[in-house]
């Protein structure tokens, strides 16, 4: 057996006791909360997780990006929702292709969108499933008023190769309840404009445990990060460090000075997410050193409020800030089970920019 | 001809032109300045631009990781320095083999490190080159003081299979002058200590046209980001945006509101790096765009100064604030001469963690 301390470093640990149990608790609070759950695979980009992910009871799976869908659907996964909207010649012909041999659905948030999609998906028999992205709070896409989401719905219903899906959002995290209040809103207004709502999906790690709220007006939730957690879901009452599934592997590669230690983990390997906190990780083996500065390669610890201070040689690991862009700087991570590498996978969905 | 404007989003762009007349531009100042180039490879990550830097007179390549070194090992190139500290059985293995059949040469800031490269290079026919790595600002890697130094390159000296090369730093932004005075008080503390120095290696982008002042101690620079430059480089007047080699070639996705526009590269394309910059890059054809946020897959735009606003479906071109982690997101980068697409060339060394 190997330990995961005989491994090469920078390396990327998934803790699969942990990772395993992050899943069941959501599906229990979905299933209690009497809604669907639809898991984002951007977190881990793993088809094993994904596949994981259904058995457990997930109806579905959350894809950003085409290639990403690509990937799942070669392993396996048929009812896939791409929540980005697809503008383009060359992306409407992969989405085309894909609508032909799985379940997927889209987003839409403009009537150029709609228009494309229109344009490409023309055969009644076989709609192409589209929600309309609504902007809760996030500042991001989505249409900003209700008004807006039932003109657009009408446009979906028009086309007839298309199907109106629903409404879709991604909440600002710790808005929930506005995000849940502008829902319920729309959905009054396409009651009054007598079209059905088949669907409303909303997401976000941040607020997992407040899907009660959510689940009050929603019909899916579309978490991500909850399989691996990280320091910023820890910040957000989402977590506890020992929830956390994905570490970073690091050796301590200098000892330059009395307070300071070098490691082989920079942002290559951490990313330079902050989402507002400040550090660029949690030290397991130290919770009081401070990871203060991240190069491409070296990242700097603060040792100077450590009792016993990390030594040359010694290996460390890190629970990032934002683990999800974590696993996209690695080609593979190692699962671990106890200490002890179970397998170490490819990620098979890594790199899958469009 | 494919033009660039044709290719899906988001991709990496690489103008040939404007990459050469950088690569050129620093070669005449290192000739001028008398001294030798060794250039970084971090940036490209690529062996054709590496070969492209020794036909314009380098001596040879910098590289930060073994994996890095693998790869421009195979694929020819022969005189390789990594300058990061080699700690570990697995890593000093890797180590020796590249020493087996290239010419490679490693840094070291401590005892412990120094005692690993002694322990596994013992052959005094073939002896392993290491520098010493002083800290001259940068407050990172390296020994603290020129005695410190002194007594390092003693440690080498003494070991059968180790040859002591020199100095090597990386000296903080903006502190060349401080950096050349750390080295020129080292030099003194060489002779005094009657050590021969055979070389002082120094580097960075930020201030490679002050390159005459670290030529006075000096004897070699490593630049590295010079290839392509990008938005921190034009902030520290290293470069203005007209010599940007890489941008990110997005497509606008979204235009929720009047003032915001949505484009498909978010922090897994330009990544999170702000290098002390306000904003995620600058817009080429909307130079008056701000790029507000990013999330992993999207950008975010405050277009309200623009004269003329981006559509959906727009391509447009970022360039990003730090170019070399954008070249480690992408599998392949599109190389470019006047707008047209001249070969798509896979990122070798990406991805090379560890």
């Amino acid at each position: 057996m190997t330990h995961y301390s005989e491994l090469d470093t920078p390396a990327v640990l998934i803790d699969l006791d942990r990772a395993e149990a992050n899943l069941k608790r959501a599906q229990s609070a979905v299933n209690k909360a009497g809604i669907a759950l639809r898991p984002h695979i951007k977190t881990h980009k793993l088809p094993l997780f994904a596949k994981k992910q259904m058995e457990l009871g997930a109806v579905g799976i959350t894809v950003q990006k085409l290639g990403e869908a690509e990937v799942m659907a070669d392993a396996g996964l048929a009812d896939l929702l791409l929540t980005f909207n697809i503008i383009g010649a060359a992306k409407l012909k992969r989405l085309k292709a894909l609508h032909d041999r799985v379940t997927i659905r889209v987003v839409a948030d403009s009537q150029e969108c709609v228009g494309g999609l229109a344009a490409t998906f023309t055969d009644p028999a076989k709609p192409l499933g589209v929600f309309v992205e609504c902007d809760t709070g996030m500042g991001r896409c989505g249409v900003q008023s209700a008004e807006t989401a039932v003109a657009l719905a009408q446009k979906i219903i028009a086309a007839p190769g298309l199907a109106f899906a629903g409404l879709m959002t991604y909440p600002a995290a710790g808005k929930y309840q506005a995000a849940a209040q502008w829902l319920a809103d729309a959905k009054a207004a396409f009651v009054a404009a007598g079209i059905d709502l088949p669907a409303i999906t909303t997401g976000g790690t941040p607020d997992i445990w407040h899907m009660d709220e959510a689940a009050r007006i929603a019909t899916e939730y579309r978490p991500g990060t909850y399989i691996y957690m990280d320091r910023s879901q820890v910040a957000a009452g989402a977590a506890s460090f020992e929830d956390c599934a994905l570490t970073v592997l690091a050796t301590v590669v200098s000892r330059p000075a009395e307070d300071r230690a070098i490691i082989d983990a920079g942002s290559k390997a951490l990313t330079s997410d902050l989402l507002g906190l400040v550090g660029h990780g949690y030290v397991v083996e130290h919770p009081e050193a401070k990871v203060t500065g991240l190069s491409e390669e070296h990242g700097t610890l603060d040792v100077s409020a450590c009792a016993t201070k990390p030594k040359i040689g010694d290996v460390i690991r890190i629970i990032p800030n934002h683990c999800c862009p974590v696993t996209n700087l690695f080609d593979r991570v190692h699962l671990i089970r106890n200490g002890n590498l179970v397998e170490t996978v490819d990620v098979g969905a890594r790199g899958r920019v469009d």
